[in-house]
């Protein structure tokens, strides 16, 4: 598919549709599937375990865990619960936690804009331990395991002046946690995605993630400890919904057609605009909250 | 005109703009344009006065106000306040207060998302008097002429089950103000309008105007005392720019055709959710000041 | 006691206290009391019924049901639940509801002054029906049995202008709910109850009640329908550590010589300051939800 | 002085009146005052020259300004521009800054707790300029000499689980700026201070200072690099107007026997309280508006 390569998406789960639907398969990529029927929760790995399916699926390699679930934009409390649990048992097989080991927990974007709002209203909801492990040792939370839990809101480079790695990097350097874990708002190739999945990956965030532009990625290679992203789609592209409208319409043209008629019709201007639903605000808020009680499940150990 | 019909503006500015490019005069509607180069302002009064001009326009008799300013993207005070006066300005002759008047001040929308936050935030800034000229007087402020200046944001009815309409009715009725004025953010029909323009209108704000459905609209007909509206385009309705980008592609086709393809891609879903510019929060921050300034000194009497 | 007249309290349970530690039993007021040990929770019934023992009390006649629980300035998601439950189960009695009646609830308090947010916060988390039961009927939320909730943040009248009074009667009249449930933060006597208090009266919420004054009740008598106040103690009167401090120092003095030492001493300025712990914003944040879900329960009669 | 070293206070200016108080003069402390009446700004400049005057006074040696000024607590916008300008001139003699520096601007404090979010705000209202001094160079902003500004809100220990020290610390090397600014909110000594002063230091953010614990000290010594800090008494201790209140009582006491009785009432609990004026909403929004305007004129050359 031509221009399809020019629109970018976060998510694994979109770069593999687009491979079958032209019913290739990739070298150096896994996938496996699971559907929950009760919980209406389709659940994707994708593995790219070599450089070639790096290449091919512009993600670098690593383990990318999709769960799909529509029912997310129902403000059901139980319902969100249950996705919880889900969320915090893929996230302990990733994070790979030795016992008392300290992890950071950054929430990235702007809390002032609705849909780039995830990250930050997340980490508001987290149970922060770090400071009472450090004056009254492991047993002062009253458990017996316990997790060293910190947390950032670096804000965004229009805010600070500073872009988000270098805030990053100085606080990592300073306080030396085992592991990151970073929350970010995606940007979705596909409208029906929208606030109804989430994304965890060994990766990190990498370059061209998130709503706003992050500079270099937040990964093991710059920040030398393992970094696991968790992110959900909450906006498209503006450029992209035009896209899709006109590739639908123009399905029978020649590629090369095509993509004149696109180059001419998808100005600069709709990159700097976002398309989300009008119900983004509750949405944000339900989802934030389903994230953060992942997080803490999956660092207070019960869930494992 | 085809399509233009189905896509909403709540600019005047852009009704008239409809028939201008058909080279159409219409009759019952008085258009006289203004641009102040130092602050390349146009400000254009679009006066509807009768039935048939408001028929064809789509909007009711009345007069509207158009303020285009480009420069309201910057963040630069100096300017917001010159913008601020001549809000003012034009503010003043809409109301035509008479001595030691009182006016309620409407912040419409939600104010947890931000481009249909302008409302809100606006009358936040507001000088409130009501309460202090009940208690002290016309004199209690310490000037001469006083108006008794209240406000209110009513919220929004998925927050509050009520409609906008019955929270304000019942608020009007009790407190008896002699003028509202009413702030809410917009639809635009076009990309370049977001942000910098300002529209006053003696007509008040009417169905479909606003992000989100006000079902009856806020006028001398619901109300019963004149009703000022305030607005400024934060949001395009995402299925505009789709229709915008195919129309374009599309105009050689004739009228007919055109319509089939149109009524096929644009889904109901696409219109459930808008497009708004990346930098939103910090131009809401700013046009919301600019709006208050603007009332203040409307109200305050220093601006006549 | 002296003095104690002049330092008020919005707590029924309090004023009780006063007469207790003096061994008078009084008129026209019948007490109960529970304690249920696995939820550390003490539940005071206060029953005003006779004009001698409002007087007396300095409160309206009618239930005060006051739930004392330490435990709630402790963020533990699961006892809050637990409260929520007994909340819901106390509010149902003294709401009385016959079916698909509508209950208008309304935060009352600024929210911009985190001890004084309670109210508004409360609300935010509310299930709101009231449009939905009106556009698809009684059975459109899927359940048998629906209230039809509806929601206001009046806010406070150096923000509006208007006294809370007007806008919550203005709203009553147009929307008429069959009864008004209303949120505050309340001022406690004694530090110890601050934010572990939870007090629900058929009263309503009356004059010198809140943090802010709100200069008519909010009850039957004004509003036509039945008022339901919920309360909880978020600040002390700056006055009243003082004089508690003082009056412990000068037990032993006279009451006349006290009365004179005090008078001096409490200024009026201290009266514009409130007393608040610095731990107040987490705490504000659960209570807020404790609150909302206790309501959310009550009025989906799923807690029957 | 009996009591009055246990209480403690974070402005210079009431050090100094202990003494004066006693009619005492200290070695290695230059005061000079200035009363400008038009603008009602009392403008004290406390030097602390040795070291013998720092152990006397309790504070680091440096210079310490403090401007009164009764009319911030009232919401007049021309009045608080110019208490702006004198705050420029000031922070600039502080800065000693040269031909495009880098500053790092830090807003301390909670940002949901009302008095203790006047940094947070003051920073969101900032001008800030790095990363365009960064891409475009210092013509980039269209002005001749541009010192890079940045920012940074590090949250409070409760929320983050780390330090501020260890936050702004990571920042500081990574970010280089050579010189820091920052904001806190203070606790004073006495009520009428509040909200109406702001004290601005070459001596950084110091133990004990702000409504919260910042354990080590912001200074030149901990971070390497000079710290100016700006700060404004939102909040009494609740100690400290019981302790005023008894002290008042009992002056004719001897000091001996007061200190009994204080040590009985001043009980651990009033420590973690705070006092602040009803009012502290309005009065928090107008303070950080000054003070980030006096920042943006003291850094934009515009004022020199």
């Amino acid at each position: 598919m031509l221009g399809s390569s020019r629109i970018r998406t976060d998510l694994a789960v979109e770069s593999k549709e687009k491979f079958e639907k032209d019913h290739v398969e990739i070298e150096g990529v896994e996938i496996s599937e699971d559907y929950r029927e009760e919980l209406e929760l389709r659940t994707t790995v994708v593995k790219i375990v070599t450089d070639y399916g790096a290449k091919v699926m512009e993600k670098p390699k690593g383990t990318y865990v999709t769960m799909e679930a529509p029912g997310l934009i129902v403000p059901d409390m139980d319902y969100h619960r249950e996705i919880s649990e889900q969320l915090a048992s893929h996230l302990q097989q990733l994070l790979k936690l030795k016992k008392n080991q300290s992890v950071l927990v950054v929430g990235l974007g702007n809390q002032n804009i609705t849909p780039d709002s995830l990250g930050p209203k997340a980490v508001h909801n987290l149970k922060i331990s770090r400071h009472i492990v450090r004056e009254y040792g492991v047993t002062g939370m009253g458990e017996e395991e316990v997790h060293a839990v910190s947390s950032l809101v670096p804000g965004v480079m229009a805010q600070t002046g500073m872009e988000t790695m270098e805030i990053i990097r100085g606080v990592v350097k300073e306080t030396a946690p085992d592991v990151l874990i970073a929350i970010d708002a995606l940007a979705a190739r596909s409208m029906k995605r929208l606030n109804c999945t989430i994304q965890i990956t060994d990766t990190g965030i990498n370059p061209g993630s998130g709503v706003l532009n992050h500079r270099e990625g937040l990964n093991k290679e710059t920040l030398g400890i393992p970094v696991i992203g968790i992110g959900v789609p909450t906006v498209v592209d503006a450029a992209t919904i035009v896209h899709d409208a006109i590739a639908h319409l123009l399905e029978n043209l020649e590629d090369s057609e095509m993509e004149e008629f696109l180059g001419e019709l998808i100005t600069p201007k709709l990159h700097s605009m976002f398309v989300t639903p009008k119900d983004v605000d509750e949405t944000v808020k339900m989802l934030s909250y389903t994230i953060s009680e992942g997080i803490n499940m999956a660092l207070s150990g019960t869930n494992a």
